[in-house]
């Protein structure tokens, strides 16, 4: 049965074992190591993505109910409209020794959607716009400690809040690694709790008149307590430290947009990413122009970020999103789902917790060997012709024919499941593949 | 007269006082910015861009014999083969929850390339790469002080070596603002002058239990004196220095990969960027696996960097380089207009003084008014339909009959202009924009 499975994704298993020779860590991005599913299972390469479906290299068609590009595809994979402006863009040539009037343009569009802003700048990846952020705010306060919640990439002012010691236990993301950040710049960040506003008090309080920013994600895991994010505000303006908000997963999921406009609460500046894009590399930095204006006043400057393709994709993504109304679709598929999910789960004694939001539904497996469920899970979804895990993000490809049809396979896996779960052979007998690895763990 | 010339590029002109308003520094790269060239006199902005021309906003066809794209282009702008390829894969999709194969065949076209190196990592923009090659340097030695020449970005790491005073001067780039950067980074870097190879021993000497890394740029505006890079190879063994080549301006420009292929001294990481995507966003941090697995002991991660043009552009780029032999053609044409442009003002006294090579030609204006004079000759190359400034990137699309027609109204041009230096009228009368803006200086 092994032999037979894995025989089917041969192709796609093989490229693995080339992969982990010639590029350290597999690939480019933690969240689509195939070791992050099931090592052995997973076919972890694609050939063909369209709208919510998946080719492998060996042209096993999937139906992908996983992390859709891990939110960068928010309209679903191959969408015609902002594929066919990309093209015609590439027709009339990606760079030149001049600029692309697509970047003002999507700026205006921005700017538009958030009216306490003024001005953009943008940058290919997320992690690097957070950087940038964080530079222009220490430059216009001319301070230096960053309070921040949440998730924020791979730079070194945010990886230096776990130099000494593991100070992100608790916190997303937990166990990162700071080896290589310069020790200089220990007890320059600080990480507070969602929805613990005395966390916050107490690094504000604490390094009162050096705090430059405080960061965070609007929104990850829980929702805001009544007036958490107002307090956060309040408490920026006090300590003059800038307010950002890290919209790079959380943008365009609950509104066009910020999540923050739906809280209505205003940052100072706003980063987005992944969505932006929709899978076309473009992030961006929104601020009011008192902030922004820091930018002339440090060096940030890169000829990656003049291509062209990025500014089409984001302004073309921008205007489909407002004409379908993207986020009404999946918010509402994502509730269903959600709620088919749990269902489900009740109905077949599989006992799992939700996190996250109806646009990006989050569960764990509340059993000692989460990781060999989540991997057994897998397994069987995809002898239903289905990627999935417990991460799932919702994007506008996906139909309720689609959801219906993901929770029939659930149905009847969860059902397996349970059998399996209950069953006193040891689970990992059942697998094809390594358990899941956790890498670092979401905890919030 | 002005106003005629300025009623040409209205559109272009107009979009920049929208640009200035909403995007801090008007655009996202210095060398990109109208005010380098002469504000108010410059387009900026392209609609169109083929093979060695550029369409401005108002539909003026130039031919552009300026930046390349700040070398983004090396096979000059839309190249079919590399658009045919990319637009493919657009149509397979570029994102899925799965991997892109085509990140792993780059991998080995690289590895191939460089015979010295064992594995390869991917990110959007070369700057960011650069910092993900000091992590990585400084996680696998466990130490912290970089020695670094010429050029490498706007991250905090670089611009450390500026904090407290300018300790670029003398260096590339003189002057950069290190506002916003940690003070905790006090001395983690420091510059040392290219073929100086006294400078970079002082700096391990003092630092000698601590130095993490050598970065360098293997050839800027000289080239190498006899044994400098091997000098610089050997101390990087002797104290025990992760040895990195920056050369993401440099490759490519000498031959297929990395320049330090022709000095034929190996380092143990290399950079590259720019030229690698012909303009789509793609760089590139190629090891030896002794020091790329330390990759795995730090945290890099990016969704923006799985995105599949990148790495299909990349590819392409190579494929064609190597069958065109792109090296040859680019480094023939660019000694033949290099000994044009000094033949001609010499014969019109224009005192200019060369640096780079042929493949990037770079001159100055020997004057106090070098800005003014600059300033002017982009306005008189304009009305010969021509963009060009004193710098000028090589590429593939330009071939002999584009460098003839170059050097012809350049002998037109330089006539004039020893017209105007020689009267007694002060030059910015003549000027129909600004002078140039110098931004930073670069004299190493």
């Amino acid at each position: 049965m092994k032999k037979e499975f894995q025989n089917k994704i041969k192709k796609s298993l093989s490229i693995q074992y080339r992969a982990k020779k010639i590029i350290p860590g597999m690939n480019q991005l933690l969240s689509k190591r195939p070791d992050m599913f099931s090592y052995g299972v997973w076919p972890g390469y694609y050939k063909k993505s369209i709208g919510t479906y998946v080719w492998d290299l060996d042209n096993n068609k999937y139906l992908d109910m996983s992390i859709s590009g891990i939110g960068a595809s928010i309209l679903g994979y191959s969408n015609s409209y902002v594929d066919k402006n990309v093209i015609n863009s590439i027709k009339m040539g990606v760079v030149s020794s001049l600029n692309c009037r697509e970047e003002v343009d999507l700026a205006e569009k921005l700017i538009k959607m958030h009216p306490w802003s003024d001005q953009a700048r943008f940058a290919k990846s997320g992690g690097e716009a957070i950087a940038m952020a964080i530079r222009v705010a220490r430059a216009k306060t001319k301070k230096e400690v960053i309070a921040f919640c949440g998730y924020h990439g791979w730079h070194d002012w945010y990886l230096a809040a776990n130099i000494g010691k593991d100070n992100l236990k608790g916190h997303l993301l937990e166990g990162l690694s700071s080896a290589g950040v310069p020790r200089g710049l220990k007890n320059t960040s600080f990480p507070f709790r969602f929805n613990e506003i005395s966390d916050l008090k107490k690094i504000l309080e604490k390094n009162k008149n050096n705090i430059a920013a405080i960061i965070m994600e609007p929104m990850r895991s829980f929702y805001p307590k009544k007036n958490f994010l107002q307090q956060v505000r309040k408490l920026a303006n006090k300590y003059n430290a800038v307010l950002i908000f890290d919209e790079i997963t959380s943008g365009f999921r609950f509104c066009p947009g910020g999540a923050h406009l739906k809280f209505r609460v205003n940052p100072d500046m706003a980063v987005f990413g992944k969505a932006l894009g929709n899978g076309y590399p473009i992030s961006c930095i929104l601020g009011k122009k008192k902030f922004m204006q820091s930018f002339e006043e440090t060096f940030i400057s890169s000829t990656a970020w003049t291509e062209r393709t990025g500014a089409v994709a984001a302004c073309s993504m921008i205007d489909f999103y407002l004409k379908k109304k993207v986020h009404l679709k999946i918010n509402k598929n994502g509730k269903i789902l959600k709620n088919g999910i749990e269902k489900i789960a009740k109905k077949n004694n599989i006992n799992i917790s939700f996190f996250g939001y109806d646009a990006i539904i989050v569960f764990i497996f509340n059993y000692k060997n989460a990781n060999q469920i989540k991997a057994l899970f897998i397994q069987l979804m995809m002898q239903e012709k289905i990627l999935t895990s417990n991460v799932i993000f919702l994007n506008y490809a996906q139909d309720i024919f689609i959801i219906k049809k993901y929770l029939k396979s659930l149905n009847k896996v969860f059902n397996k499941l349970a059998f399996y779960i209950n069953s006193k052979i040891k689970l990992n007998k059942y697998l094809y593949g390594k358990e899941s690895s956790s890498g670092f763990k979401r905890i919030n």
